[in-house]
């Protein structure tokens, strides 16, 4: 091996006349020197480099193929040039690691391809983005492209002649980052992943091209630029005046200080591989830059706030747009983590995720993980209660995530955030509910199925606007049937909502409570929700109470996605003979209204079966209340929507309180057929109290227990004290909130 | 140890002046010893042991609860007395296998509680069943009582005075014995699931108390008898004049020779633990019987059937009244496998599906078991394709199965048998499908939530007569909008499918077929399915030809009842802005019509995407055709069905070829997002002859391949030779089916 490398070193050094300083943007001249001392001595990295090996060699195997672009995602020549950035930035590392020169040449060929096809191509033939690519139908697509295959270059560079490598970057890579930068600004000079991209390519490349020129562009974007505002293919804005752009303010802007990414998890995992490569690409040629220390260190944070965004099985939240399946084993990923786990403090931690994804990047980060997860370093990754703020100064609202302390089974998320730019839902103060891993009230997600052709070529459905993004497809309030800010963008990209408590300090009684004001001016929503650990529960169980105070009468509506199959309830339903849709517009239309009753005892109790575990949501009502049945489906000419379930509380009022208990109990074994605790152990849930300044609510066990609740709606200080008649009895307490068994 | 028990049985000695023959019943005396020799050295049956050990300590500790009966299924008394059969059968072993006398007086003073009680009890205040019980709302679940309690009485009998084992028998069992047999007729002398467990009850007691003419009545039912004919709850025949009854007739009637068991696998993984144990039971007590040996060792063949007939994870195949997830993990099964094992010929396949059930029965047949499997005897039970005859002299038709041969991927069933007693269901040559132990194309099952207190105590529901059982509810040929037979039980036992051909000689052309000749007087039915491998496929597909010949005109609906997200159609459809239902009756009222088309091109296609894999159905139409989708869920008033989607293809014609291909290609992941092969390889599906001698079809795949395939559908002869003339090309063949590639 050793005499291979020497050789190749002489051939190098023959054909240049110099050594050049390649590759150093990832993997770095010592870097491959460490990767060598260990190969064969580092189970993961060993057994992740055999793996690149074997699908690079069977793509050699197969010849080098770059069609003219032509397809949307998920089309042929759409999946090939995917294909190709992919397999060459994986054939540069081989030929680092391994030596083989084969490896080389595929890039080298490929590249020319490429440089030889560029300059002739006009603007990708579909027409349906904002920012169209040349290769791809979007940019997007191009600047991923770019991002992959400079690291491919970087690691052939010294491989190709002084011609070649002039040739190329003037055919190619020069041409391909004027084209994504000054020649497609709206795309470029962004706040939003899409420019981050855009950012991230050009400067990937102008770091191998040493290029000073497009560095500063990529960094801080174009200088002096004005441009008509106007809106992307989600409804995005474009372009805001005063702005800034480029790779520093994309940084700056969407990143909380607690490194939540405003666009929701989701698209953190898109963001984060061109933010943390890029940061390991400044970190080796420019570290003066100093990526890893921006904002207080922003980028790592980022990935530990992306490991706590998930459910038990490393599933991300499905926060605003979002494809549910996502996880933390997404390639993505495993470079972000491997990288953070390089550059910050070596939080062993992230050694057990790692182990998990069950694969590591192929350079000094993925070989320093290998080596501790092999030196027995790892720690469990415990999630707990967090968190997160929104926000560029952490002041836009948050996302709360409220953890059961028993087992972590039940996890509660509240998005009591901003807007999320183009991507983001009209949900303010929604929730969602995961029991191990399963989905109990949930999050629609996306109306897309990424990378499906026949579903729209793979992009956003039309039924991402009419439905997904409106307020009645979440769990949260809806006024007189109209979304938040009236389903308006630029409305809704104003304001967020605000964090009013969120304390998890006593573990049976964890809280979160925040406020909207203005998704519905005249109205103020403040919802707190409860992960309560009792003796007298089975389980823990999630107090919700949504206290809506309006200025005058509406009809409110308060959906539960609730997932599985109807066992119980205990009021009286009406199911119809016909269907037709709940209402005409902001997402109602997509509901079909299967049912509807009414409660005569106060309370409504909904029980469900789902993954072998029974839940009950018991509700506070009164007999004027509607309790709706609906299910999604309606309006939906192709299919492109799942027909889920929809229970919906309606109070026609000026003020009310939503208040709800979820319990989770039992078990169901269709092997043993065995069926326990199939029964809510609540007899009775009232309302004591429902106003701007308290909400207080008892329940009453079926064992005669009773707990009483009560919220300080306009308090929030821990020494305040408290003192309050209900039911001619008086409750006296400090801090603010109530519980304990009366 | 050793010390311990010699203690143990100088006291029983003492206490009785005798050394009894117990346990003789399942445990022998012989077994115990075997047993006790190998302890601490067999992993399989010393982790059952210490699971059981465990299991009944804790109900030690819990103490004694025998509450008056009053509950239906999933309700308290209910579940206490099934707990406490369980726990005494299980006490009574480990009191024999351990020699703790603590377990011998928990079963004893259990038993005296019961036999306190008994004398007093009228029957079951729930008067749902045709046949109540005493313990249990119906005489079914006292039967499984006795089954049980017999074996825990054999096993503590030694340990009893003779006092508490003339009190027993006087006030519990004889009694009991009598109140399922004579008191309950209607009952016990049926052919019958319930009847077997009832007759399985009175002999198991009957030879742990040496009574003969309990035994012979058990074995032979009550003679002599006459009953007003009646129906049971499921609408079954209580009372056949002239029929025989007991054990023994109950062996003959229900199995055909290859052990299938006509009520469909859910209903024989239920009834082969009465069956097994009592087999073993009798060839302990009566060898004479030689139970294993009654109709060319049906019972062992029994076990072997129910092995094949589940899905790659195990679960049964849903037919007829069916609950959905039992598998052959089941304890019931646990124990048929073992007595199987040991009394058949020690079938090394059985050993590795022991293995994945991780627990042994605790008595030498368990002891067998776990000793092979760590002396590493074990062997993989490949399922292959395998025809299973119904009718006690396999002439009423057949289960027909067909596997892939690629990994067993695909699996394919036909349901071309008899009714199946009165949990049949109304669907000859019906059809369901599975890939990778996922459904594709599904069969309800059965509308029970067994156990679930508050879904009818746990019992049918309404819908599974209004729903489940009707023919609309499967895959195959609805006429007239009428169930098969009018959906008349009385009709429909009179008669069954016929196979016609079941060759799986070829393992790229695995071809069933059957015809169903009595569900429509004047209307012919065939169907004929064919597994397919061939190169110019992903996957292995399936070829559907249903062929229906009429005397005159009709509505012909073929739903296909496909599981997940509709990914796209080649045909354009309209769906509905309000929704009603499909039909007013045999079960159309059940569905919703969501939408209609119909297409110009002569085939249908169906593109839907289903954990993580892409399916297409490809059905050759006219125009005149109707192309329905639908929804499970109409009149369901207390969302007591699964929302499940359907596809219908509608004709109306006296005569037609119903012609589909199933494909199974490409995968998608949430994770990567990669998209392969979402399309299908099918351009065009044509009808090129359809008759009551022949059906005929071509396909042609996107890359220009072409396929015939032709079904003799009146001479099944492998030598005749045949020449037809199709679209003026002439085709020659010997043997019942034609297939080649252009």
């Amino acid at each position: 091996m050793l005499k291979n490398i020497f050789f190749i070193c002489c051939v190098l050094i023959a054909q240049h006349g110099f050594s050049q300083e390649h590759p150093n943007l990832i993997l770095t001249q010592q870097g491959v020197k460490d990767i060598k001392a260990q190969l064969g001595n580092v189970p993961l990295f060993d057994a992740t480099l055999a793996q690149v090996k074997e699908k690079v060699d069977a793509q050699i195997l197969k010849g080098i193929d770059v069609p003219v672009p032509k397809d949307m995602a998920g089309g042929y020549t759409h999946e090939q040039h995917k294909l190709n950035y992919l397999t060459m930035q994986e054939a540069g590392v081989l030929y680092q690691i391994l030596g083989d020169e084969k490896y080389a040449i595929y890039v080298r060929d490929m590249l020319m391809e490429y440089a030889k096809m560029f300059p002739g191509l006009p603007r990708h033939p579909q027409e349906r983005s904002y920012a169209r690519g040349k290769l791809f139908w979007q940019c997007l697509n191009d600047s991923v492209w770019l991002v992959y295959t400079s690291q491919a270059y970087d690691c052939v560079y010294n491989f190709l002649s002084k011609k070649e490598v002039k040739y190329l970057e003037k055919n190619l890579f020069k041409p391909m980052a004027d084209f994504l930068s000054i020649e497609t600004p709206q795309y470029f000079n962004r706040i939003h992943n899409h420019s981050t991209w855009g950012n991230v390519a050009v400067g990937m490349i102008a770091l191998v091209m040493d290029d000073e020129a497009l560095i500063d562009r990529a960094l801080y974007g174009i200088k002096g630029l004005k441009l008509d505002a106007g809106k992307d293919n989600d409804g995005g804005d474009i372009f805001v005046e005063g702005q800034k752009a480029g790779f520093l303010a994309n940084l700056e802007e969407p990143f909380s200080p607690d490194g939540y990414y405003t666009e929701g998890a989701y698209y953190q995992r898109y963001a984060m591989y061109p933010f943390m490569i890029f940061g390991e690409a400044l970190q080796n040629v420019k570290p003066e830059v100093k990526p890893f220390e921006h904002k207080n260190g922003v980028l790592l944070k980022g990935v530990d706030a992306l490991m706590n965004l998930t459910d038990k099985d490393g599933e991300f939240f499905a926060l605003n747009d979002s494809q549910k399946g996502m996880s933390y084993y997404t390639s993505s990923l495993v470079s972000a983590l491997d990288i953070a786990y390089y550059y910050g403090d070596r939080d062993p931690r992230l050694l057990s995720i790692a182990q998990e994804q069950g694969r590591v990047q192929l350079d000094q980060t993925g070989l320093a993980v290998a080596m501790d997860i092999r030196d027995g370093k790892a720690k469990p990754f415990e999630k707990k209660s967090i968190l997160l703020r929104d926000g560029a100064d952490g002041d836009q609202g948050a996302i709360s995530i409220l953890r059961s302390t028993k087992n972590d089974a039940l996890t509660l998320v509240g998005k009591n955030a901003a807007q999320g730019l183009s991507h983001g839902h009209y949900d303010k103060l929604s929730i969602s509910l995961f029991h191990e891993g399963h989905e109990v009230l949930q999050d629609y997600g996306l109306a897309r199925f990424v990378n499906v052709e026949q579903k729209n070529g793979g992009g956003y459905l039309k039924e991402n606007k009419t439905w997904a993004k409106q307020t009645i497809a979440h769990n949260t309030i809806v006024q007189d049937e109209t979304s938040h800010f009236g389903g308006k963008y630029d409305v809704g990209s104003l304001h967020h909502s605000d964090m009013y408590v969120f304390d998890v300090e006593n573990p049976d009684v964890q809280i979160s409570s925040a406020k909207e004001l203005n998704a519905y001016p005249g109205t103020v929503m403040q919802r707190t929700t409860v992960m309560l650990n009792n003796a007298s529960f089975e389980q823990p169980v999630v107090l919700d109470l949504m206290q809506v105070t309006s200025d005058k009468k509406h009809q409110f509506d308060l959906p539960f996605y609730y997932l599985g199959q109807v066992i119980s309830t205990n009021f009286v339903y009406n199911k119809y003979d016909t269907l037709s849709t709940l209402g005409k517009d902001h997402g109602y239309q997509h509901l079909w209204k299967e049912g509807e009753g009414s409660s005569k005892t106060g309370e409504a109790a909904l029980t469900w079966r789902s993954h072998n575990t029974f839940f009950t949501h018991t509700t506070a009502t009164s007999e004027a209340d509607k309790l709706i049945f609906g299910r999604i489906g309606a309006n939906d000419p192709e299919y492109n929507l799942r027909p889920d379930p929809v229970f919906i509380v309606r109070k026609n009022t000026d003020s009310a309180l939503f208040a709800s208990v979820l319990e989770t109990h039992g078990k169901y074994s269709t092997v043993s057929e065995l069926s326990e605790g199939a029964f809510s152990s609540i007899s009775k849930l009232s309302v004591l109290k429902s106003s701007v300044d308290y909400s207080a609510i008892q329940i009453t066990m079926l064992n005669g227990d009773e707990f009483v609740f009560i919220m300080s709606n306009s308090d929030a200080s821990k020494t305040k004290k408290h003192e309050l008649n209900l039911n001619s009895k008086t409750y006296s307490w400090t801090g603010v909130s109530y519980f304990k068994k009366q």
